[in-house]
């Protein structure tokens, strides 16, 4: 299945898409709230929303607003160094581990909601990224059995300040300005890709300016491999985001360069078979300025 | 005041502490909940538990199983260097920002809980810090307003696996095992500490084997500098976590060491003026099998 949830007529809800038809799966089982996390963690709503799929009034996908498929996520774990190229490009040796770190739910918004370049510094990069939606949790998961516990996958930019990134070793900073990070908008079922969603294009664009073309294909560590690695140390719930890193192209390492992202551009990810995140680039003191003025 | 959440005879309550005995505060006003998310959040709840201190039936501090003082925190974020001491027996340069890390929800228990050292590593060590729950939210929150934004202090022990710590650069994984890092007990409002609680003596133990003894006097970054810091990123939100940085004397740099902690003892974490955190270490396996038996 293919879901989007977002508002239409300012009323929230789950849909399934099929092409541009979407089926307001919300109106048709309250139970499952308006977010995807009822759904990532009872299987048989799952198969009860498959078969109500093309039932009831019809919306366009168009008219659909995003929102986050997961309002309130447990953990966001981010996988930083995943593509070989882009490690190079970092400065960085290719590790034996992933470099794991966290994202704050502030850091992150829908596609179509402005990704906000800070006040206090310029260097805004774009990364895109395939990101997994846990399904079933669990704890030392093995690799073998891992994907099941996949619910779906997203397409992620994983907005990055790098002078804060990089004010030391720890990334924390960079990595989690409010509204830099961009889900969404389709969530895939795993059963309508290929197995660990490996084998996409994956691509980030401004406009016709190509920033980053890989495939999926080429991660050091898959969706299995991933959950597998993080659930030696943590319990995984469902609802977690799991972000599987960046394939080079990256905004500070072009040359010439950098190539950092500005106000009025629309940030563009789009991952093979899952859909485009598209956000708009706005500034935060004209923002606020803005804000402040209506 | 002070608070104590937790749980007499099965019933979780927050309580309200004037020496041993405590105020069921659950029972005189059922609409802060559980924990001290709703006091965070609300003032004017605080001023209403204050005046029932004393009021109703008295419990026993010694009778109250801690819980977590905020059972659902939206964000933790803590200060990884500190203390110039610690900092120089990790092999860190003192930096000129602080190394920010996140932990997750999972990795957090309450004082008394099993500390869990974890099956694949005996790395297990301990840190003594100081703890902000943030009271007010807000974003860009100057230095010198920041101290209003604190609801209270606690102890913190950020227990950390140091193996996975230092698999890679990022420290996420080692500082997310589940149940390592422990919280509470008691909870202090500013009003009866020092300012930004500094210059309480800091303290950590196994029996009578002291392992640290510093004072929050020594922190580079004080509880304002470093709400404003994190607030310049992120919007903070009432209740969320801050831990302030451990002093020198963690296991991994003790000579003769490295001095890790075993299953069978119990790690306590004591500031003055605030209270003591006390954590039995448990064999991950050995609980599992004991578990199983049950």
């Amino acid at each position: 299945m293919r879901f989007l949830v977002g508002h239409v007529q300012g009323q929230p809800g789950v849909f399934a898409i099929v092409e541009e038809a979407a089926t307001n799966l919300t109106a048709l089982m309250p139970e499952i709230g308006t977010d995807l996390m009822a759904l990532t963690r009872d299987p048989e709503l799952v198969t009860k929303a498959a078969g109500l799929v093309g039932q009831g009034p019809q919306t366009q996908v168009a008219d659909i607003t995003p929102a986050l498929p997961i309002a309130h996520p447990g953990t966001i774990i981010c996988l930083g160094l995943n593509y070989v190229e882009h490690i190079r490009e970092g400065g960085y040796e290719i590790p034996g581990y992933p470099a794991l770190f966290m994202r704050g739910r502030n850091s992150i918004m829908p596609s179509g909601a402005p990704m906000v370049r800070p006040a206090c510094s310029e260097t805004l990069d774009y990364e895109a990224e395939l990101m997994l939606i846990v399904g079933e949790g669990g704890r030392h998961i093995p690799e073998d059995a891992a994907l099941e516990h996949v619910f779906g996958y997203t397409t992620f930019n994983d907005g990055s300040v790098r002078e804060y990134q990089r004010k030391t070793h720890q990334w924390t900073p960079g990595k989690n300005f409010d509204a830099t990070g961009a889900v969404g908008p389709i969530v895939v079922t795993p059963d309508e890709l290929p197995e660990g969603a490996k084998g996409l294009k994956i691509e980030s664009r401004v406009g016709n300016e190509i920033l980053q073309s890989s495939n999926t294909e080429n991660m050091i560590w898959g969706a299995a491999k991933t959950l597998s690695i993080i659930s030696e140390y943590t319990t995984l719930e469902p609802g977690d985001l799991i972000a599987l890193g960046t394939p080079p192209g990256v905004g500070h390492a072009k040359k010439p360069g950098p190539r950092w992202l500005r106000p009025g551009e629309v940030i563009e990810v789009e991952i093979e078979g899952i859909g485009t995140c598209a956000n708009p680039v706005v500034d935060e003191t004209a923002m606020a300025a803005r804000k402040a003025a209506e």
